[in-house]
């Protein structure tokens, strides 16, 4: 996609605080005067048989035909039988890889300055494979599945990401010395990826050290890589060190380029409708999206809008310790627009 | 044990620093007039066949015979074949419980204040199976174990202690959402146990917003339960909150209550037998060792020297920002006993 050049791009704007975030998205494409065509999804209100979710054969087609989509947050499903709106995307789209950049919002104070850390998440496999039985009444075994298929490919990810990006250094996240085969597999996949990019730093960090290590000293971290649980759970805890999922954006990437950016945070349904939400994960996570793309500048331009908003303070939303409706911060991120 | 009476218990030393920490406690425990007759015990230079691992018979038995010790770090032996020495301790006295107290020590100033939880680990069963294999070339399955009889020992341990260390809550840590029947098998056993303490509160967590939460908001947690991998995770992390495990105790709870406290940092290689070492993970854990065993007094005199020593800031050792060797912190440390 050319810059200035119109393309279409999915929007699935969501439940609860969704739609809010998503109109708040709108708006400020058009202000930016980025050249898209929402199609705009929903997801199905009974499970669709052909998915075994709430997720369409149209949603997923859609994503498929544009290469390119943004999320809201989706409400979880109650119920038994089918599988989650956010796994049901991953594995039918075959996003594995999900990259969450993650850096100080100027202003907004946390307990931590500097950070400016990237994970980069397996997403299709490890502790996710939903392989397990109960062997015997009170035993159950659960599979952790790691191939060196997804593992070279995330490492490879991780490293190009790395160089394209201007990084400095790839870390592996693993338990190779308690899960010696299976995350064994992994560290071998990153190293042998690391010897083709010899102007990436590379190193290595056992799970439960780097969680110490990111919680007492994250900006020893650049671009972190790992397999799917680990990347669960360090991709919040490092949310959580800058403000927490309503601040940070994430991408998941698919095979030949297709991307979902995507707000992480819940639905928010207490405040659904009532022009409260922030919509500034999704704000970052369209940013993610335009550069994905090519469209850098634009994405460099809200970007850069959205953190001054925040950083002034004039404009903030209640979770930010503000009292400006979605629309009036909308409106100040419009107004600092190039 | 009654307060007063002799008693024995093992010691480990344990390898690098461990000597000269361990002798710090010695003399600790003399100064404080604790009747106890130390076993030093040595692990083996070579493989023990009896234990496939350099921890040997008699190691094993001083701690099955005294029922309590008190352990230094251990190096991890080089080569392969054989167990690591902290896994071999676990598996072999069925250490099936690890709680380690997290809190602020005054005046060592870190990025978070009023931290106070206790987290409460599964030690034997769950990522640690060491089950696995490679299907084919390139597909590594790793089992996670999940057992109704170590997860409801876990959680009527989580909850009795609780009771008896007048805590108000208990939090069972899982990802139920994605490992239904492995996690939901460890949740179901957790909310039967619940039941039966209704004086003490129950929440639960997905792991990864527990991580989240303890980065942001770590004083809302109490007790925290949990299977093994999260556990590891979890203690680490909040020991990075704190000042890392230089500053943070352990102990190691089996059947009928013999326990093992001990230093979970590592041996400093680097440091070791410069008279530099930071007792303090070893001390506050044989606080923890005197609670078990009724010495409830003696442990509290301890620890409030301690406290108060590093508190007061003119004895700090290097990792500490001090410059004090390990024997004037500790002479300081035993000028402040009762
Ligand atoms: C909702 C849940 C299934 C999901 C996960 O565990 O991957 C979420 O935590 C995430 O990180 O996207
Ligand atoms: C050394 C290692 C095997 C161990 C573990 O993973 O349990 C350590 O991290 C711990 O927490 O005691």
């Amino acid at each position: 996609f050319a810059s200035g050049k119109q393309f279409e791009a999915t929007l699935f704007p969501g439940d609860g605080i969704g739609p809010e975030i998503a109109e708040a998205a709108k708006q400020i494409f058009i202000a930016a005067k980025i050249p898209v065509v929402w199609d705009e999804q929903r997801i199905g209100k009974t499970p669709d048989p052909r998915t075994n979710s709430m997720v369409t054969r149209e949603n997923l087609d859609s994503v498929l035909k544009h290469k390119i989509g943004l999320k809201g947050p989706m409400a979880t499903p109650i119920g038994k039988g089918f599988r989650s709106l956010n796994l049901t995307l991953r594995k039918e789209l075959d996003l594995y890889a999900n990259v969450r950049p993650c850096f100080n919002i100027p202003g907004y104070k946390t307990r931590y300055d500097g950070i400016n850390l990237v994970t980069v998440r397996e997403n299709t496999e490890g502790e996710y494979s939903g392989l397990e039985h109960e062997v015997v009444p009170g035993v159950v075994e659960s599979l952790k599945v790691i191939t060196r298929k997804a593992s070279s490919r995330i490492a490879e990810f991780a490293f190009a990401y790395a160089r394209e990006n201007q990084r400095q250094k790839v870390t592996a996240v693993h338990k190779a010395n308690i899960m010696k085969k299976a995350d064994g597999l992994f560290l071998e996949c990153c190293r042998e990826v690391a010897t083709k990019y010899p102007d990436i730093k590379y190193d290595e960090f056992i799970v439960d050290n780097a969680c110490m290590q990111l919680v007492s000293n994250p900006t020893k971290f650049d671009v972190l890589v790992m397999p799917n649980l680990y990347g669960d759970i360090i991709s919040d805890l490092c949310a959580g060190l800058v403000g927490g999922l309503g601040l940070t954006p994430s991408m998941n990437i698919g095979l030949n380029g297709l991307a979902l950016a995507e707000a992480v945070h819940g639905t928010a349904p207490d405040i659904a409708g009532k022009n409260m939400a922030n919509p500034t994960a999704l704000l970052l996570s369209s940013c993610m999206m335009l550069r994905h793309i090519g469209h850098k500048t634009e994405a460099d331009n809200i970007q850069k809008a959205v953190i001054s908003v925040i950083a002034e303070g004039k404009y903030r939303t209640a979770d930010l310790g503000g009292s400006s409706t979605t629309s009036d911060f909308t409106k100040a991120i419009i107004d600092k627009l190039d």
